[in-house]
């Protein structure tokens, strides 16, 4: 698997470049291609602000757009706003997924950004495939270069992963088995019985169910069943 | 549909409380709760970092997590690492479906973050629900709170959206019809038959299909056919 390449347009701020290398060490894309950056390069700025990305990030300097391009075969132009150019508009997801299916067929991806004040100029949207658009809230689209890169790359990043949506953590114990949860359920309920908890002895099938229904949905460990029977014991009047 | 609270314990710069407000405004989030900010409140600094989001976020100030959380149901505990606590780790994808499955129930959920230096203190762990963990490079892990804020927002708002992944744009004009595309490939290969380019005629059949397909692909609008016209009938020598 072969990160995309990003390629930024006139950067007028070392400072975003910086940011932008640190997203994407985030993210584990490594190669950054500056046209025309309107910026002395290298930059101790930008190194400041990368925190420590901008080394291990591949950087070259281009004049023109065209040849920052040249070596790819599918490249997305990012752009805030719909421009008039007859060509697909991606969401980030969508890229992410495209980007990768390209890669899996030898194809060399780039993400293409623009100057910051501006955004990408005509000339330059006409070279990529596709438009790539971050679809946030329409009251409030501000959102810094470095941003952008992020929330790109982390879809990017993100698909790569198999990451459980959900994961337990039980740290040293285990989750309980239900013969310990069931016994721990009967010695509190045998010791309910003796202090007269279940007065009304219609109503105590319900209130146990209850109870086991609660502690049930904890999802207990082994350890936090034995602190349970303590909690138990040590309530227990003498 | 309710946003998440954002609650920020403990915050150290006026800074950060400022983009996590602008990130808060990119994704919808308009609830802010501050618990014992460690920078004056409020803060000209945090406004003017915010590029215009601090107005348009409710902010309010808590001594305690607990009254930050009082009337909340459900909140997600945002952590670096893994911690020592027996509790899921949900990744933002599905801390986000879980907020708005509890939303739509009518539960009030929020999204708990911890100082810049040390992440949550573990008391305030415990308050929480579940842990969210955003998975990026294990390489380079360094995530300001902002982009935390943003990449956790971001997952929330594009859930409640309904943007196809792929949108076509046309610009003023329409797609062209079957009709018309095959009017041009007709009419530009009668004027290559003219011109004498399918010189070995058994490759004639072949060569149509490829011409056709890569014309087809480009899939082009009727402004496009006409401009294509164009093109054929100014090369054709007169």
């Amino acid at each position: 698997m072969t990160a995309p390449v990003l390629i930024l347009v006139e950067s007028q701020l070392a400072e975003n470049i910086g940011s932008a290398a640190r997203a994407m060490a985030n993210c584990g894309l490594t190669e950054l291609r500056l046209v025309r950056p309107d910026v002395e390069w290298p930059s101790e700025r930008a190194a400041a602000v990368s925190s420590g990305a901008l080394p291990l990030i591949d950087v070259r300097i281009f004049d023109t757009t065209a040849a920052a391009l040249a070596d790819l075969n599918y490249v997305l132009a990012t752009t805030a706003r719909a421009r008039d150019m007859v060509k697909p508009v991606l969401t980030p997801r969508a890229g992410a997924t495209e980007i990768r299916r390209r890669d899996a067929l030898g194809q060399k991806c780039g993400l293409l950004f623009g100057p910051e004040r501006t955004g990408l100029f005509n000339e330059d949207l006409t070279l990529a495939d596709a438009l790539l658009t971050v679809p946030l809230n329409p009251a409030f689209t501000s959102l810094n270069l470095a941003q952008a890169v992020l929330l790109i790359g982390y879809e990017w990043w993100t698909q790569g992963l198999d990451t459980p949506p959900v994961q337990a953590r039980y740290g040293d114990s285990q989750p309980a088995t239900k013969a310990e949860l069931i016994n721990l359920f009967e010695q509190m309920e045998k010791k309910l019985d003796s202090a007269g908890f279940f007065a009304a002895s219609h109503m105590r099938p319900t209130m146990v169910q209850n109870i086991r229904n609660t502690l049930q949905r904890a999802e207990m460990t082994e350890q936090e069943v034995r602190t349970f029977h303590g909690i138990v014991t040590a309530l227990v009047k003498e």
